[in-house]
């Protein structure tokens, strides 16, 4: 009986520990603009050049000196020349963005005019610097245009393209080591039907697909027979990773080795977190680099890993926190939750025309698979809730 | 006088005579799964076997005959041997997701039993069922697990895994050309400061690795100048394209041909729009193709891309729209938009804390290109509202 679990950690805090032994990575790169999208600036960036680097007009019309047509009005109209170059009553035709010649002060707007062959006739007068864009009005030279720490957006790479940056430097993504542990599992390149009581190794796959999406370079370990030397040995070979993602080995059966292990060759942190489905999480660290076990059952391992895995690869890769993607729904059915636990309740999404439903998902067991595959997105069910009443608004976190 | 642009088609008419001139695509590809995440399916899958494929135990415990245990208790425990079959008066080991062999009909959970050698005295008896998933349970062979036109998360790659499915038939990605127009404009190849007067292409870059982020493959088109023969030859070039993007020539400056091109070529659907800034966007449909032709100020360009460009990516491949980010500020200052305009208020996100505060950008022109810099996300203020006053809330849509 001493082998259950009664240790049991708040999210909170397991999450706060987690993070705190967890240091952003000081490695960086030097790449193109382009292939830059989603990557994190690790230095400020600053403008090289005035933007615009010439003195620019706002609109279509003529570049002129202000003083030639002082007074001028549809009833009092100024004639001026259209030429190449400004002088006293001359003016060069320019359309918006052009270069607005030296001796001129301000762009008449072109629809102040009127055509009569190459002269043209002023019906309004302007203000000295009316229309034209300074020199550097947009981006001074010298100017921080991003700080260190910019997630990189397209239209961030084109401001910088525009400055004529072509390279930037950016922090480097972290290597994340997935180690699935499990006498009964078997590896995902296997064909057929794997024997009864096997399972194919669907959480390596899972978890590398995910932390690519969060910025990661997953590095793959060979599946791991629960047995203490072997996962030992297993950890060692990747002690030079970021984050190890251990799958399964954490309940409290008689093959649960993995936490014991974790706390054999460095610290563990945790073992048991107030999480619904994922309890039997751990979470620690081995010669600095941070251990997140999670359960083996796919949907408690989701569950595990977006409470977890993901915060601690943002961190590790200089991420800053983006906001989930959160709608509005309305309960269909009732959700009801443990107390002490933070309960992540899977929902099917449906969208009647007019605003959202959220259908609760009859989740049996931490394993169905099948109610990942139907639900839109988790309702996060604090600690301290209850649950949720059919007909009341919930917020829908989706599943990316 | 007569070449101002008069017209102005609402935002949402605009869209949507836009996205009925789009056909999604027809075209598939058959793909691994794990190159699928952010694909769009184009049949449903069906489950080609049982989930799980043998009957399974749901806990950590011995797989058990009830008969053999019925009535038992702490206080009346009936003893069993631990064996490697069952047969009467014996049982078998199984951890959580083990083969529960035929002749057991139900698992004890470990909890309940107590270990005296290679005997277990148990304390608790179980009804027929109990603790043992069947069969199919989780997933029927022949069920459909994933509709045709469902977007794959990782979650879901992991699911088709698990049923051993390795490669599925997606929706192929649209191709998008790019064709910057404008005698002005530099290739960003080119090294060094531009003259004055003439600005880098940088619409080309941002327009490719936005639609790229939209799931379509971009072309890039050289520069063409501001001549209709060119322009119409550029077009040709591209109409093997599913979707054209033209930057620059849409203003009402004397050398804006696109838009006539575009109605000489096939149909000019929309001229003028009433998107602030963005106003003279351009639609319509060429041989089949849909063009959109936005301005050439990247702040203008990036709200008429977002406004639509990315619904017309979207639908043409195939992909089910995605909700914006969306997070609540508190106005630091005035927003005033232009009556009858949907007006894209470009603003910086600040966090104090506890919640998010949104400072307008002083945006003097449509060219600012700091401003996109500097913005976290747009306040779009519909065009029967006149503005927001400081202090208010509002919607932030996070600029992706």
């Amino acid at each position: 009986m001493d082998r259950i679990m009664k240790e049991r950690t708040s999210v909170g805090t397991a999450r706060k520990i987690f993070l705190e032994a967890i240091q952003p990575l000081q490695r960086t790169e030097r790449m193109e603009i382009a292939g830059c999208v989603g990557r994190v600036l690790s230095t400020s960036i600053l403008a090289s050049r005035n933007v615009p680097h010439y003195r620019r007009s706002a609109m279509d019309g003529f570049a002129v000196r202000s003083a030639d047509i002082t007074g001028a009005s549809p009833t009092n109209p100024v004639m001026l020349q259209v030429a190449d170059s400004i002088e006293e009553g001359s003016c060069v035709q320019v359309s918006t963005g052009a270069y607005v010649p030296e001796e001129a002060d301000a762009v008449l707007m072109l629809e102040d005019t009127i055509s009569i062959g190459d002269m043209i006739e002023v019906r309004a007068q302007v203000h000295p610097g009316k229309n034209v864009g300074e020199t550097g009005e947009d981006v001074r030279k010298g100017e921080i245009i991003f700080n260190k720490g910019h997630l990189l957006r397209p239209c961030d790479i084109a401001v910088m393209a525009s400055l004529g940056i072509r390279e930037v430097t950016v922090h480097s993504k972290p290597i994340v080591a997935i180690i699935p542990t499990g006498n009964d599992l078997v590896p995902l390149q296997d064909t057929g039907l794997p024997p009864a009581g096997r399972t194919l190794d669907i959480n390596s796959l899972m978890i590398g697909l995910y932390v690519t999406k969060w910025g990661a370079v997953p590095r793959y370990s060979e599946i791991v027979p629960e047995n203490r030397d072997l996962i030992r040995k297993a950890i060692s070979r990747y002690l030079d990773a970021d984050l190890i993602v251990i799958s399964g080995g954490t309940s409290v059966g008689e093959k649960d080795y993995v936490p014991d292990v974790l706390a054999s060759m460095g610290k563990k942190l945790v073992h048991g977190v107030g999480l619904s489905p994922g309890k039997p999480t751990a979470l620690g660290v081995i010669a600095n680099v941070p251990v997140l076990c999670m359960p083996g059952y796919p949907a408690a391992g989701l569950v595990a890993l977006f409470a977890f895995g993901k915060p601690a690869v943002l961190k590790a890769g200089n991420v800053p926190g983006t906001a989930d993607i959160i709608v509005k729904a309305r309960l269909t059915g009732k959700i009801t939750s443990r107390e002490g636990y933070v309960s992540y309740a899977r929902v099917i999404l449906e969208d009647d025309g007019m605003s959202f439903l959220a259908r609760p998902l009859m989740t049996a067991g931490a394993g169905i698979l099948s109610s990942i595959a139907k639900s839109g997105g988790f309702v996060i069910v604090p600690e301290n809730v209850e649950g949720y009443e059919e007909g009341n608004e919930v917020d829908v976190v989706l599943i990316e």
